[in-house]
């Protein structure tokens, strides 16, 4: 389906377009591009609400800074898709987030407009900061570097820690606070609330009607007393305006709260702004989701909604070819709810993702008992780390690829303090349509080097749940962490008892000879099916799912290494230090000699596209394993190996 | 030396001791508790200004508040030495930081009074906070949970994040901040001069006077004015407490700032502070090295001032017993102010370490390219990318150990788009007296599956230079770390004149046949020391120094393996995925044979001590070298190699 952009926007193929417009032609143009997006997004899935609520910003941005000379950075990224409209990439759009189409989210390779790659949370100040020293240090003082980041971005610390830097620096730094009161989920925290506080001038006009009240009756004392106000309103004003704004008291400029969807006043202040140097923010609320009713009603849901019915709101479902597992994702979600009932220590905790990790379950059914931290992996980890040495067992749910935030409190706070705590990683291997920045690519690689830290994943539902009961039980003592993949299973009847599984104990799946795969979690399936295929056509692997990769489980090595000279490690993460490489260092310990191919995702940034795509890419989908055992069998160990 | 405790102090070996005595006893109780430490430091060294600042602060607390029951978290943990004293460790603090002694930092497995392990910056608030909603949930109503903190600790996002989450949680935290204006070195960023501001009381005062002068003005208009005058007061007071202060904004309940020298006032606003639930900051104004002239005028010095005369403050200096090489650390340092001046392209960052790292060489010789950013290493990396987006070339110095904290930064943000951010990880391997939160074990195991990132250490200061040289030399494109550890190098002559070195290529040290060595780092002059050793009783190793454990050098370890059928790899990091499994990678992918050990900080936590001995413990100083070497030698393929 060909989708045409409204007669404005069509004229519009880089910033230099829109620049020709009048301001009176902005507010068509918001609305064009508005559609635009609704009107691509709707048929083609991806990141949704985001970029509505900041289709004026990005209007306004673009029509006043002097793009790309001048350099925008949008914090996260999944709100940039009216960015990449109006730079160069209408035409492409359709092809957002598709295998070898363009990225969800900004990307340096991509466009010169595109300043700094994103996708995690919170890094914009950091970079624009980066960006406006370097830009001081070469003398080009007009240059402008603006951070657009919203109101949960901000919640990390890593945001806080660019802010504390940027406020005495003297660089033009213009920050943007998009504030939506949202994160995928609502925002959490105390500065979201004193954000709201500000907006809605609670603080402010208390004060301020406080005093006008007192300082109308000082009026009525006489002549002398208009000029005496007025003293009085300045020495107030002056100081609530100096340093009583959180971001003032971090020495930045602060102007608004503003209107973020009047695209006219915006691109007045936006210009004001760009005269005024050194550190500033401007603080613009917006609605996310404006201008599609039912997005601004339900914002979770429809921050992501996959493809829809642009005019009736209806969101498709793509009925899957045959039965399948639940997502992941719920099973973790009511397994929580069922081990918080057994067991009155468990607790759960999630940095902002609660939709997308189905922590929401359990913060429904028992919220005192579930935590959304906000955008605060760092704190998620080691307020588990709090809780645990209180004798509580909590579950602390990270994306794999967030869970690299909190790398030093896992090492630091949990594994060498031997707390029990459980680490939920969901999103681990190929995360998909989201691409580079979201692919859990190294966390066995990065969890298996820390002492006391159980690494373990799932292979199916059952699996998962009997991790997740195992994980509570007392008898270990120390962190355990469980991955497992963005997207649905393989059984659809999950629910099935729970039951402890040994630590450190894999399983044999098939029974075979020639070659013994060795697969750990949900991409086993992949072996499965490539072991269904291969009797058939008369080859006899053995398959062993591994379940952890630390402790690894020696039994079932030397079995493997006694009974076989070809082996095959399949994983959904890095072969470098990965799972394959655990079974490399037993057999070196052990002094044993096979043939190793280590399957999994290479030494290599992989970019964005469907699971499937990117597994068979990277060589370890079922297509890709069938081949390489067909390879083994018939490879003989060379003339080195034996000599 | 016996070191005797004062008559008070001498009487408390617990807390419960301590309450026993009056009020007015306290001041001389701070008296003794500050001169035992001042004697055994001095005399055994160890980190000594803090704990100094904060005597007054830990005999209030621990007069008032119900420890262990109520539970005291100290934030990095260098300042509780005091703590220690008063909680059963007063007889033992002599082996403080010593190999089998006491630990410097609080730790769990030492006393029940330690709540929280503790060594790196800014866990403190997340801590108590998990504490805090733990008794919250059990129904402890009355339990207290206060995290000391100091200011440069405030500047670390994680602070932020807990703040964010504690202030929106009905919990029993009390945050207290020791304001000192200090990291190590002079606290920097905006956080700070609001703190100093609130502090010096310009902008409250300058409110108050200016608001004061108008309204003595109204009180002249007549009699009605004083109940106006009052009334303004009640209102512009009642707001300015109530959300214009940072901490406020969060929604903590602010006290301060006090004089935290002062013992009874402590410990009676703490007192009073019992009553109040919820979060709540009590805003303390310490001393840094309070009580000894010297610390107290040079605060960065006498952080942890090595052994010294106490009377005279003279730092005692070591004589080496052999000519050595200067510390690491400053051949990083004066090398970085030689590439600035060759190259303006050269920058220098560091989170809060510039005495740490040396780098203060260079921010004192061209202060507009070196930075010290704060207690901010999630920042300090992505400031470090938005630099080099700009054609710049970002030295990022960060201890291997919190180098953990920015391992988001360094994957999302630098390696993902292939900046060119080279990342200088001092104190790398075992670090020493500062123990386990502080070794640098894992880095090569969690650098190496990052795609992009070239993994370097230099065997010698000539080394180090030479790799920074190549590092800042356009055409690797690409982030490049080189790790390097805490102490002396070798190399007394090291200014040599700057060589480019090859990326990826190792180099043969020693010719030799029978077992080859493969070494990267500092470590590598263990193997020589072996090697020498070997070589008079005959025994002829070869030793090879990697240099990069990424690229590996394949040429060199097909030599090796072609030619050599035992090999031991030694590195001072974890062999969980390090330089060694590297090279059993390599050995797997191309199908050789051959027996490999693996040296290195095995699968456990490691203890405090000296590098040398726990080098030693761990199995690969020279004796342990020589050792393996000798057992390999001995030692026949097994009939299992052999296939």
């Amino acid at each position: 389906m060909e989708v045409q952009a409204g007669h404005l926007l069509s004229q519009i193929n880089i910033p230099s377009d829109l620049k020709k417009f009048k301001e009176e032609d902005l507010t068509e143009i918001c609305k064009e591009l508005r559609q635009y997006i609704i009107d691509i997004v709707s048929v083609n899935g991806g990141h949704f609400a985001s970029s509505l609520g900041v289709v004026e910003l990005t209007v306004a941005l673009h029509y006043v800074m002097n793009t790309p000379y001048d350099q925008l950075v949008w914090d996260v990224g999944h709100q940039a898709y009216g960015h990449k409209i109006l730079t160069g990439r209408r035409e492409v759009f359709h092809t957002n987030r598709i295998y070898k189409g363009i990225s969800g989210f900004p990307k340096r390779s991509e466009s010169e407009y595109d300043t700094f790659g994103v996708g995690h949370s919170s890094t914009s100040i950091s970079a624009a900061l980066g960006m406006a020293v370097a830009s001081h240090y070469k003398g080009e003082k007009d240059r402008q570097h603006v951070a657009v980041i919203g109101d949960g971005s901000m919640t990390a610390g890593m945001a806080f820690e660019a802010l504390n830097h940027a406020g005495i620096e003297n660089s033009n730094v213009l920050v943007i606070l998009n504030d939506n009161c949202m994160s995928i989920d609502p925002n959490v925290g105390a500065l979201k609330d004193y954000l709201t506080d500000i907006t809605t001038s609670k603080t402010y006009n208390k004060f301020r009607d406080d005093v006008s009240a007192v300082l109308s009756k000082i009026s009525e004392l006489g002549p002398n007393a208009h000029e005496i106000v007025k003293k009085i309103e300045k020495s107030i004003k002056g100081t609530l305006l100096k340093k009583s704004n959180l971001f003032e008291a971090l020495n930045f400029r602060y102007f608004g709260p503003i209107d973020g969807h009047d695209v006219v006043h915006l691109a007045k202040v936006l210009k004001d702004l760009r005269d005024i140097p050194g550190p500033k923010l401007l603080h613009c609320v917006t609605v996310k989701g404006k201008g599609y009713a039912l997005a601004e009603k339900d914002q979770t849901k429809w921050h992501s909604p996959g493809l829809f019915n642009k005019i009736t709101g209806e969101i498709k479902k793509t009925a899957p070819s045959k039965p399948q597992g639940p997502k992941y994702q719920d099973v973790f979600g009511h397994t929580m709810v069922e081990l918080a009932e057994m067991n009155d220590k468990v607790m759960g905790i999630t940095p902002a993702m609660p939709s997308g990790c189905s922590l929401n379950i359990m913060m429904k059914a028992m919220p005192h008992r579930a935590f959304d931290v906000g955008i605060a992996e760092q704190h998620a980890v080691t307020f588990a780390a709090g809780l645990a040495t209180q004798g509580l067992i909590p579950f602390c749910n990270i994306y794999s690829s967030f869970m690299q935030r909190a790398y030093d409190q896992v090492v630091h706070d949990v594994a060498l303090q031997k707390l029990p705590v459980v680490f939920c990683l969901d999103r681990a291997g190929i995360a998909g349509a989201d691409g580079p920045t979201h692919h859990g690519a190294y966390d066995i690689a990065y969890f298996r080097c820390i002492p006391n830290m159980i690494v373990s994943a799932p292979m199916n539902e059952e699996e998962l749940r009997n991790l997740m009961y195992t994980a509570q039980l007392k008898n270990h003592g120390g962190p355990f962490s469980i991955r497992y993949p963005r997207g649905n299973g393989v059984m659809p009847e999950w629910k099935r008892p729970l039951k402890e599984i040994e630590i450190g104990k894999g399983r044999k799946i098939t029974a075979g000879e020639d070659v013994a795969i060795l697969t750990i979690g949900h991409i086993g399936n992949e072996a499965a099916k490539a072991c269904l295929e291969l009797n058939a056509e008369g080859y006899y692997p053995a398959h062993y799912d591994m379940r952890f990769a630390k402790p690894i489980d020696e039994e079932l090595l030397h079995e493997v290494f006694k009974n076989f000279k070809n082996v095959i490690t399949v994983e959904d993460g890095c072969i470098q230090g990965g799972m394959g490489s655990a079974v490399l260092e037993f057999m070196a310990d052990h002094q044993y000699q096979a043939v190793v191919k280590r399957l999994g995702i290479p030494d290599a940034i992989i970019e964005h596209g469907e699971q499937a795509e990117l597994w068979n890419e990277c060589g370890y989908d079922a297509f890709a394993i069938l081949k390489t055992v067909k390879e083994m069998v018939k490879a003989k160990p060379t003339e080195r190996l034996v000599g």
